[in-house]
């Protein structure tokens, strides 16, 4: 592979954000920080044959995954994304055209909300593709949706359904005797290519005091980080959690996707109760599924608990409470 | 290793910005630009076996150059770095206090530039190290220094000694005959320790007009692409180029280090002849070893020609001119 052939391919020909003021071509890039603006950053890196693997996707859903996942964090504290740089490591394994792919993955999520590609790496490694993703976006002055947000009587919601990722990705291991009925292909492109809630987390935003997380490592993981974070008991009522209506055909015990299963990149977070009705409402006009879910308890026990129907269960971040890490 | 035991090690118990407005501890960093500033970014990957061995350095030594080699890219435009991020790609070799190590490295030329750590990741993977980290800086709006800056009659310079990193490199993989008398330590900490010039990448952003590259890849490479940038032709004089007293000592065509060894990490640019005085004045005051080692001239051939007493040849990145890459 020719690695300044391939620099030529993957450098954009145009750029979306007028803020920048030089991109890839020099040692760093430059961009102009709106005044009113703080800047979010994050970054990820995805391993091969730990986050993705080339007979489940396609380079290009790999590359598309890759950047959303990171745009996915910025989307978790109600901002917008606007700028991304991608190292990666290639193996023996991995020629011009995977590469290539890789990228265009990025860059079709990336257009979709006007980021720039602006630096990046690229080297040669023995084993396995590894990619990482520095995502740099912006949030009005102030407005950031932090974990440690939450506060007695708030309300506990989900920006859409839960454990599709999970299912998709059981599917994609064979682990399932999935009925011809079952629209297969919708778990598989949940898992394949999540979509980051960026209009979703801009709602939050706007509002005065919203705690946020994306769905991630599952939804008892990021409400045990918010309870944390902010002191706080969380009440989920497990009849109240969104899931698209095939989940239960694909899996007896479907709550394990629902609450372990991650990866499905919606937030979860919660709201003053004085908000709620503002807030479904805003959302609702943005076609966005957001589901009140549960509430936020008056002690600082700092946990997660499940409800289900008569029976109370403490949600451990990776299981229930009767498991161990 | 335990990941969460590791990440509490790293996380920083206290920070240095008062810009910064959230670190590491929610799905992304916070932090507050500063209203007549420009945002500099860049990220760079370093490879164990290829970039680094832990036979030749210390993991203190590899994290500390990991990220001097992004700060140097921050040095290149003019810009002064603030924050950094850390992705990690760990082998079933390297345990927790090889781990540790390289975050002390880093943080120990961080905490020089009172640069904080604000996000990361750690990956397994299963052959070597992988270390990229991705560095956010500041400079003056509209004082940045590009490459495409240099005009006719512009003064090239460079702001320390040049080859002493390459000679490191050689003395640590036994190709040269040492010859007892030399300072064999200079060398070995230039290749393995380099100290990013920021004090003098500042005193060139204050100038209307300079066009800037830190020596990562060798002189002839930097001036080629501040050339091509600027439609070009750079001449320097051979016998001009800072070394160490010692260096030909080491190697009777030490040349060669110096014009392509790379990784001297300190900065090569253009001045306007009007403002050469004062710049180094303003070089001498900081104790910023700058010499004058050429002249643009006037036509638009985009190459980098070395004058040797009569001789004159034409220099490509990676070699003279009779060399084919």
């Amino acid at each position: 592979m020719d690695e300044f052939d391939l620099i030529r391919r993957i450098t954009p020909t145009e750029t979306h954000q007028r803020s920048l003021v030089m991109g890839i071509g020099d040692d760093a890039s430059v961009y102009q920080p709106h005044s009113h603006c703080e800047e979010v950053v994050c970054v990820d890196t995805m391993v091969e044959h730990v986050h993705f693997r080339f007979d489940f996707s396609t380079p290009f859903e790999i590359g598309f995954k890759a950047l959303a996942v990171n745009v996915s964090d910025i989307a978790a504290m109600g901002g917008t994304p606007k700028y991304y740089l991608v190292s990666i490591a290639i193996p023996p394994h991995g020629d011009e055209t995977v590469v290539s792919a890789l990228y265009e993955g990025m860059k079709a999520l990336a257009d979709t909300y006007q980021m720039d590609l602006i630096g990046g790496d690229t080297v040669a490694t023995h084993s396995d593709f590894i990619i990482t993703v520095t995502v740099i976006g912006e949030v009005s002055k102030g407005k950031a949706c932090y974990r440690h947000s939450a506060q007695t009587g708030d309300i506990v919601f989900v920006t859409g359904e839960l454990g599709s990722s999970a299912a998709g990705l059981s599917l994609l291991m064979n682990e399932l005797d999935s009925p011809k009925a079952v629209d297969t292909a919708f778990f598989l492109e949940r898992h394949k290519k999540p979509q980051p809630h960026i209009a979703a987390g801009l709602i939050c935003s706007s509002y005065s005091r919203v705690s946020l997380n994306d769905v991630s490592d599952g939804l008892a993981s990021e409400l045990n980080e918010i309870a944390e974070a902010s002191h706080v008991t969380i009440e989920i009522d497990a009849n109240k959690l969104p899931i698209h209506p095939d989940l239960p055909v694909l899996r007896k015990d479907w709550l394990e996707w629902v609450l372990f299963g991650g990866e499905d990149f919606v937030l979860t977070g919660t709201i003053p109760q004085a908000d709620w009705d503002s807030f479904e409402m805003q959302c609702r006009k943005k076609d966005i599924q957001v589901k009140r879910i549960g509430q936020v308890k008056g002690d600082q026990a700092a946990s997660v608990l499940l409800k289900d129907n008569e029976q109370q269960t403490m949600l451990m971040k990776k299981g229930y409470n009767h498991f161990k890490k």
